[in-house]
């Protein structure tokens, strides 16, 4: 065996063809999306008028193991993957731990995030069916961005609606996407219906995700040849991104490697469901017992003081509900939260998954975050989202670990991308003048009150 | 042979150990620095108080063919190279050319460019030698962060002189360089002579590489265990960049290819004299004969307007001289020049080669140069610096040309890096608000005349 590289790249012609739908050999099928009036579970038709055909089929079905990637989609993931299998050897020195470390990263690519591997699929199949553009939410900019790369690419129009905070602290992000040819809306805005309401709620809100979403949804739904498309939480977003697990896990192969942990940050589940795809599945089936472990801010913390109930994924209460780990969807992140992944629910899979103890999920605190990612920055040479942040702080922990107990474990993180475009939080972090916030079980009651009526049991 | 991939990695252990020093197959040497008083050539041991001594030598030494890359310094290009030859497809089908258009990505990596390449090398040289920190100059800021993250990874402090204006624009590079640990002043400051000079000369002045080059090496030379380092210019920096150039020209072997056309931006010259280096022995060598193309500005145009000449390197004339293209050390672009390039001299050796007719520059204006950005960004998905873009509009012009003379040739360009940190240039390109300038005559010869006295021939 020679020496394991630094980085390994999978040649073109490795490149999986096929996307894992973990959902067909789970024991237990994630709930279905259900209409929130009625209260029963949405046949596929039902969500054509918000997603394309072949996305909501992909949505509802539960039973097709693999999906080919369209070639025109192999096509376009040509131009950033593979990606890197990074092997840590600087980390592991600093930490005197014996644990293997490695990182796949998604971060080389101009999106700067892993958010480009659904946005590209997404896009394509809006195309494929003819539509004449789409519209999304986005919050930092890295799905906004990502999505627009992709509708330039396939010659679709698409309108995004930015969380109102993220638009006016990061304007560049808005720049990139309009170097793309994307229009970008501050988020709440007054060209919706769901906007003008939250608006006179509450006039000098900033805006959140939730928000976002539901006037994406609208403008979608109400303007001709349009449909919505969302970079995470949903079954076909994890479909997608099962690339950088599948990925992840022949480039172990190559090198006679297998995780004994798998580490992923989680907001709504996009990076953390793609990445453990094959190796859960190696779980449902027997093969394998590697420990899976999802990474949450502690001020936005869904899977470890969320409730497992049906929600609206979104704030103006347009969308069916899931069911998933969720604050409930009036919960909104203190304002001092600068490290992402703020979303109040949490993929509907990973949901299941987490609720049937498959994985397991922590908490971690932004200042504790950032010590990571600058330590990380430091030995590895690559600055790091704050989301990506979450993944690193754990990985160390669990190498610490190692080091007490002399165990060579192995272990692989998911580092989704680059901090480019975060360097205000690095800065507050330098400066000192970071803070944490963990909600109270009273704030966090405030968002449980925003839940739906439940379906009975 | 197998289709061409869209990029093609090198692995590990077909990297270049050694770097190549074009010089040692010139037929006639660039010539040497000299003293700025005496005007005589500076031995390597005069150079001994600004650069470190392994620096100093390569500096000087026109004969040594190759040098090998130290094994420390391999161990960090190993964390970002090699870095991808990417076959332009999209760009070639877009522009309908029967041309093939290869590029040399380098911009993976927290830099954002090929300045990394040489950081590194200049970085390890000091800490092998002892030394306690180094000082350089950054404008747009590339160079001072592949400093701070090649200094943190050896243990040395920096501290950089910023461009005033760049300071002020560009907060998040600045961030970025105190994440890795680098202090970071605008210049000019009132922290050295040569700044406090410059001030009090125009108080308002919002700097210039010159200025800043003037403190760090004053800086350098007089604090204790510190040296100086420089970006570009430097045929030491040249020879760590031809990493570039080796890794492209093997990449090309294994496809079976060779360029006709070999294009590079050129401000000091770091990337272009990197990537053509093994292109530019062979045509030395009489065993190939690719057209060498230097793309530079048009408001900052060394090659195409400037004077055979020595020159300081710096406004404040505290460098050596150096016989480059010069448009004069008092030579400042104009203030809506947003696209990099912006140093006043070139590198001495493309200066010789250029001056020998061995290779061709054109200079280019920077609506076009944004023209060609934003169509590549959506074709190739990479948003690029707009330095990198000066080289695409090259390519894209030599594409068409094959367009019409129908002619299939092989086109390489260097794409140095990433425009991340440029989207103020961006959003005035899309608002239609970025001018051009192209100096006059006159405004030309107010730089020349701050040109030195010139020895005899």
């Amino acid at each position: 065996m020679a020496k394991i590289p630094h980085r390994l790249y999978l040649t073109e012609d490795q490149m999986p063809k096929q996307w894992y739908n973990l959902r067909a050999d789970m024991k237990e099928q994630p709930d279905p999306l259900i209409h929130p009036g009625t209260l029963a579970p949405l046949p596929e038709d039902a969500l054509y008028p918000i997603f394309c055909e072949k996305l909501a089929h992909q949505e509802v079905d539960g039973k097709t193991r693999y999906f080919d990637v369209p070639e025109q989609v192999q096509d376009m993931y040509k131009m950033y993957r593979p990606s890197p299998l990074c092997r840590a050897y600087n980390l592991e020195k600093a930490l005197d731990t014996p644990a293997k470390i490695y990182y796949k990263f998604e971060g080389n690519n101009t999106s700067g995030s892993h958010k480009l591997n659904s946005a590209i699929a997404q896009a394509y199949y809006a195309k494929e069916q003819g539509l004449k553009g789409l519209t999304t939410e986005t919050g930092a900019g890295q799905w906004g961005t990502a999505l627009s790369e992709a509708c330039s690419y396939y010659g679709l129009d698409l309108k995004v609606y930015m969380v109102k905070v993220s638009y006016e602290q990061k304007p560049y992000r808005k720049a990139v996407m309009q170097t793309f040819g994307a229009s970008v809306t501050p988020s709440p805005s007054d060209t919706t219906e769901a906007g003008r309401a939250i608006l006179a709620h509450d006039p000098l809100t900033t805006g959140s995700l939730g928000c976002a979403i539901s006037e994406a949804v609208e403008a979608a739904t109400t303007t001709e040849g349009y449909r919505y498309v969302l970079g995470s939480v949903l079954n076909q977003v994890l479909l997608h991104q099962s690339i950088i697990g599948l990925e992840s896990k022949q480039a172990m192969e190559i090198l006679g490697e297998y995780p004994d942990i798998v580490i992923g940050c989680a907001g709504g589940g996009s990076n953390l469901g793609g990445l453990i795809a094959p190796f859960m599945q190696d779980k449902l089936l027997g093969k394998a017992d590697p420990r899976i472990l999802a990474v949450e801010p502690a001020s936005c913390p869904s899977f470890t003081r969320g409730r497992y109930a049906y929600d609206f994924c979104d704030t103006g209460h347009v969308t069916p509900l899931a069911r998933m780990y969720t604050l409930g969807n009036g919960f909104i992140p203190a304002s001092n939260h600068a490290g992402g992944l703020r979303y109040h629910g949490m993929s509907p899979i990973l949901s299941k998954l987490y609720h049937d103890g498959y994985m397991e999920a922590t908490a971690v605190k932004q200042t504790d975050v950032f010590d990571a990612a600058v330590q990380f920055a430091k030995l590895e040479t690559i600055l790091p989202a704050p989301e990506s942040s979450h993944a690193i702080r754990a990985a160390i922990d669990e190498a610490l670990k190692c080091k007490e107990s002399g165990e060579a474990k192995t272990i692989l993180f998911g580092l989704t991308g680059t901090g480019y475009f975060d360097m205000a939080a690095y800065e507050a972090y330098l400066a000192g003048t970071m803070q944490n916030h963990v909600p109270s079980d009273e704030e966090l009651q405030g968002g449980f009150d925003t839940l739906p009526p439940q379906p009975a049991e």
